[in-house]
């Protein structure tokens, strides 16, 4: 189903078609079919307004709608097909319309409009849908984060900086880690959307329109929360596409790092953490093997993401303020970085739910490394009044001379730190032997800390009460945003019930 | 005044001093100059703290903070040069206190905080210091560009799309469209402002102390609004940098699109607009010249911001969660993109302020164009009942006429109109003469327009006033958040000065 | 068409089916369109091999040469849907030969291969394809260029500095910049092209096979002019993927430029340049638009392509050496910046072919600056011996003076020249009234020049001429690579035909 | 030493000085720190032609050219400050000059010349340098590969795919991917070399000089290979620039790579790797720690030099042709690229040729784990008949079955397989038990392999000789550009020397 027509329906001045080559390169059609839907209830909105505001009839106006109607149904169970030779989908509807209605009726669609008006509303429309969809994967991995830190209890894991063993602590710390991050991800797409949900219609080409246009009325029958003000603005700006994309890429960079650790997680020499069979990937050669392909794929779609992001920084900046066709461009742009980033949300989110970490593996790792020698050198300074410094200069001095015999922490005694405390800092040491052994054990250690939001037992326990509070606010606001836009839309399809009936 | 000694302050445990080579690509020594202040300033709080805690003695306290206060002193007065064998700030201070006052007082400094939450600190307290430049910076152009709308006046101007002209409007409503935009990016910037203005001292090297640190002391001292609840978050995060980056890259997008129109109707074909000779440069070999550099420039430094976007995204996306060497990098690139940010909004403060538009010329190019043809279209609706698309081909026909026989808009005859609707559309037109009239004369073509938000006198002034008024809530916010900082900076100094006397 | 078997065909370890989201999440099986056929002919030719070496019998290779020509016939027609639960286009072929040809026979495609050799060669195929494709349309674009360059003649333009009028020369020195920056672009495809084609295949997993493969008869089969010698080099590099972006890019930005000034040159208010109608869209809504589009698509296309290699290169960064499968998804990125680059290529010498350049124009434009100013000082430099920096100071004066008095150069007189020099400079000028005559007119002014390359008639001749010379080099090196292409090809087809007959 | 002038040497029209701000915005005065010995060079160059062709006279030739050999002498030694009210490098030496010998001298100095085919020639100059300092660097690096792979001899590694363990071979295979890598990145540096290394002076403004200027003179003296031949194209185009930047970029990403491998083999956990003590970091906090900081560097710098070549090619695109100041932004971007390429490329050379790697802990590693698989099946393949597909069926499902039983495959027997066989495939298996062993041992499989450029000792050995030839050919032409450039000084000193005795 598509219109017979040949496009060029706006060529009113320009004397012949559009040549080939240049009509494929123009054409956005096939891209168009992300938007096919929200231009026709962006349409339907209008031509509603156009009526009410005594534009155009009202029996030419339910006409429209009813094609429109047909059209929006069709769409829906994905039966139109968007060819023919159309520079895009707003000249593919109209052009519909037209056929079946006529110029003199189905010619009035587009009154009080431009095109440069209709693809911002298209935009902001997908912009929106997107962003709810992303902010709802945000919070289901955010909630996967929380339950899966209530899940691993007291398992420790080592904590790492430059990959190197840094502290021992809990391994659900790291998971709130990322929870609280994701936290402001989602503030940062809630106030995108809200940058996002105002109605440019009615800024027509550019300067606004001639005709008694209520271009609040539009926006309240598509659920928006406002207009742009000014139509030059309007029509122009894209500020509100490059900041979605922003709050992409940050959360797909934040996803990325999750990733990276699963990933080395997941290498049989750490053997932290295993993904299901039904995620992960085999060789098509070598028997073996079992891919975190998943993981790698997001890290990846990251950095496709950024690029994505300046691709459309770069398009947009240095051009003329107005519409200008690179605007167009833009369009797959943002729709595919907004879908990657949905995908890999709720993709992760799964990985996250199923991962299994391997608690005895992990804490077998921890208990062999040096890593209890901050704490070492902090009771020092408790019980044996040393500056950090010299605590410092002390604690490496003795992890250097276990390392070369080859001995753990937990394997060393007192009396080697009390002699090397006299050889190096000229100081007779007094340090309590149970803290000595409570330290070098390993386990335990992590429960030594005392301030706030660090990597002991009680503190985690805490953070995830937080963490809860916190997700149900998160999760109270989206509900709002969604309950407003299905409010809207009710109210909108009564209005155009009024008219088909 | 430099420390003598000669780094490898930290080297307790590794044999040897580092290579020089190493030394020399490690080293962010340099960059640092940035931040020495800040760290100075932020070791103050956390060594007024410990002795609060009673984590070191107060007499300590008291002979650390005499020498961070010379340092301080000197570091404000510049005299104080960032030099030696040192990995980065933190070990030139640090070094420069045990020299003062040996390892057993001075060696103090450093207790219960790792160069890990410390840079967090740093990089936290000097974008907030960027944000409130650039958000002061930001406001000044918005202001600007409100005063130069009102100056302006009623001054005709053509708008473009595609730089091809459109449709005839106010100069004042370019400016407000541009003005609208940036309290956008404003609201960014301030979004912001808010998640970088949080504590992260007291998560140490990644997984907290078990020292009685007061995070939340430090926090208050130090003017934040809260601390990063949890530790790995707080040294492995920078998504506040992140979003300070993308906030200043969709702003200096917007100014390079103001950067852009101005540098074409700065062009003698067009001749709208003219710098004074004071922001203006000269050709080395042509004497005629009088080239708008400032606004190229400005462009340039768009794209260098956006450079600088991804370069930090890069750096972060796919490395271990917890502090990695690769977060060093970050630094310069943050404060290099907020720096050109600031510059490049003041820069075009003053240009907005000085630059001279050629009303007179602005007038004759629009009056010259076919650009009122929309508006005779949208009047073909009202008057003659022809529908949109009936009109845009009519009309298009009858440019296309004018064009050919090299006739301009303001020379056409209704007549002529007329004739050509009865050979394309086989109708009889209605068409008032003087609406016809009106329009082709271009002035007052613009005043037809009824919509909200258009370019039109009315409007223009309406958008002015609703301008004024988010002008100065965007101002009073910003006040707050500088109060908040300075009452906070006076507390600290009275803390201080306790122990200091 | 496709296979009815439902994927997992790798899955001999693991358990369970994968999981459908992840499935979706992980198949590249749509993108793969691109190297469906490819893909069948580098798996005949690796069966071909396979035969010869007596790795698998020769009335295997037939049966399973059979089944992959029906394929490839099929694919050739687009009647092969690449469709089902199959991760990529490698697993959906060898499960069709499968079904076909049971395991037994089927089962031995694959032998001493993986996919990770075999996306590498398929990924070379592909971009070797791009590569030639637009070597030839940037051919075609040079040759537009020359051919525009002779067509224009001695047609006078404006030179810009700044966007503001710098030097009076030809139309034609533009052109031919433009041209020479092309014959870098050519090289920097070439250079490319040869790194690329290179075989990967046989590097098998990682580290190579037990079985005799002879990789350098499948290279030779393929038309490669070697092979990648190291195993770990071919299946982990895609340096060759990155070249070919950065040079696709690079090209991008210098057409970029050139649609900058058609663009600003086709505003009415310059007016140099006008585009036929069939490459030029209209307005929706205003009838009297003809907007350059095509120019604006192909700026903001650059604007991708930058995109697409950031996002490349940041997906490579600090990736794991060995295949990961963060590689994919660089597939369809690379495949869709070199698709833009060889169609914008195109487009943009259809372009110049059309556009027309309004001679006169660009005449009057050039004779009412003060342009001519820097060959005046230049002159006062030979005639009057002064230095560069007093004609300067001289002439910059004059022209102040001229302009505060409206004057045009063309309207200026000698003998204010000669008073300002006594007061500028204390010195009495002696300057040939000819000379000054002749600069001051305009025409002509650009033929003074002498030196090597600059815009005089003369020069522009001879690089034309030069032009022309290395186009014919440029054009045999492709036709070369093209004849060797087609060459393996038929040699190819000769050792298929004799398996199949 | 700097000029007493306060600048503004140029602004022979523009009535006032350049407002403050504005020169602070636009002076690359600090940046051109990198270009000054280059600027006074290529000036003196041009000095010697103007007087060989008579545009000077000899003895005002002479006085300049001894100001500017006292200029170069203080700049070599860093005693040049440039600083003052100059918006560059060229006006700030111009200004010196001209307070020196008086305008009617000094003046001459700026003669058929223009800043901006003058920053054309030292971007060029400094490029040129900057690559052959990569160029060294990248063979040093090579080198280093190239010994310490004969330095490793015969020991075991895994080849890793996903970061799991894919075929068990040789860690020198490994070092030579990433030398024939690093080949390649060698090759595209020199290309760009030669595409750098023509010179733009004589370009003046754009359009060339009406004055008798030897274009090919001037760069005969600077030691370029030829002229860059359209003067339009000299000082508009900077594709030389973009693509040194791309080379650059290309090659980091490569580096990153080995330092993302070296630093997860430096983890505890893998342990293949150990740096030196003197090329690794402390921790302030943590006296355990032993960092390898500078590996982390380098893949953040990747990332750095990714973005400072997103941010070239975003300011050149869409930018008129001709010169635009907007070119000025991108010579620090490009200069920081180079510096970061060229040092990250000499630390990695080092880390190379310092690094231990563990052997026993490689071997033991790779013992471990179900790697010959591959092998396993592809012997089953020869020596049992079955097809690729069938033996990956077969010993997937052996290693699933040794792997929950907690076997490892050295320690499985040909029984179990024999088993599976018939259950899985009904078929009887007759398999070698000595090759069984041979291939489940471990030691040894990596030689039952026979394909050219496998992971097999002697073809270890061969890609060790072919690397060294290569080496040899790279190293050739380096030697041969250099020798260029230093007969070029030479004669240009010589020519020097005749003016100044």
């Amino acid at each position: 189903m598509k219109p017979q027509r040949k496009g060029g329906l706006y060529r009113s001045r320009l004397g012949k078609g559009l040549d080939e080559d240049a009509l494929r390169y123009l054409s956005s059609l096939r891209d168009d079919e992300e938007i096919l839907v929200d231009d026709i209830e962006g349409t339907e909105a209008h031509v509603i307004m156009l009526a009410e505001q005594g534009i155009i009839p009202e029996q030419d106006a339910e006409k429209i709608l009813r094609v429109l109607e047909e059209l929006r149904g069709k769409a829906l169970k994905a039966e139109l097909a968007l060819e023919g030779e159309f520079e895009d989908v707003h000249e593919f509807i109209e052009s519909f319309v037209i056929e079946k209605l006529g110029i003199e009726v189905g010619g009035k669609l587009h009154t009080g409009r431009s095109r440069n008006d209709q693809v911002a509303l298209d935009l902001r429309l997908s912009s929106r849908r997107y962003l709810i969809e992303i902010w709802r994967a945000a919070i289901e991995l955010a909630e996967a984060l929380l339950s899966k830190a209530r899940e691993v209890g007291d398992a420790i894991i080592l904590h790492y900086t430059h990959l190197q063993p840094a502290q021992i602590g809990y391994l659900a710390q790291y998971l709130l880690a990322h929870f609280f991050h994701l936290l402001r991800d989602i503030e940062r797409i809630e106030s995108c959307y809200h940058r996002v949900n105002v109605s440019p219609l009615g800024a027509c080409a550019i300067a606004g329109s001639t005709l008694p246009l209520n271009r609040r009325r539009v926006a309240e029958l598509l659920g928006f929360d406002g207009i742009v003000e000014n139509s030059v603005d309007a029509v122009s700006s894209r500020d509100f596409a490059l900041e979605a994309l922003s709050a992409a890429a940050i959360l797909m960079v934040n996803l990325s790092r999750i990733a990276e650790d699963l990933i080395i997680w997941s290498s049989s020499e750490f053997g932290y953490a295993e993904l299901p069979d039904d995620l992960t990937s085999p060789s098509s050669v070598m028997p073996h093997k079992k891919n975190p392909c998943i993981l790698e794929l997001l890290r990846a779609k990251a950095g496709k993401v950024i690029g994505l992001l300046t691709a459309a920084l770069t398009m947009m900046k240095g051009i003329p303020t107005g519409y200008d066709r690179d605007l167009q461009e833009g369009k797959p742009v943002l729709w595919n970085a907004l879908q990657e980033t949905r995908d890999s949300t709720r993709i992760l989110a799964k990985a996250i739910k199923a991962v299994e970490f391997k608690r005895d593996r992990m804490f077998d790792k921890a208990a062999e490394t040096y890593a209890p020698a901050i704490e070492l050198a902090e009771s020092l300074i408790k019980y044996s009044g040393l500056s950090l410094r010299e605590a410092h200069m002390l604690v490496g001095a003795f992890v250097k001379e276990l390392h070369e015999s080859g001995k753990l922490l937990k394997d060393a005694d007192l009396g080697s730190l009390e002699r090397l405390a006299e050889s190096i800092l000229g100081k007779e040491l007094k340090f309590p032997e149970t803290v000595f052994k409570k330290i070098i054990e390993a386990r335990g250690v992590a429960d030594l800390r005392t301030t706030e939001g660090s990597s002991k037992y009680s503190e985690v326990q805490r953070q995830l009460e937080l963490g809860q509070e916190r997700l149900e606010e998160v999760r109270r606001r989206l509900e709002k945003a969604m309950k407003n836009l299905s409010n809207s839309r009710r109210k909108f399809e009564e209005s155009l019930s009024k008219f088909l009936s």
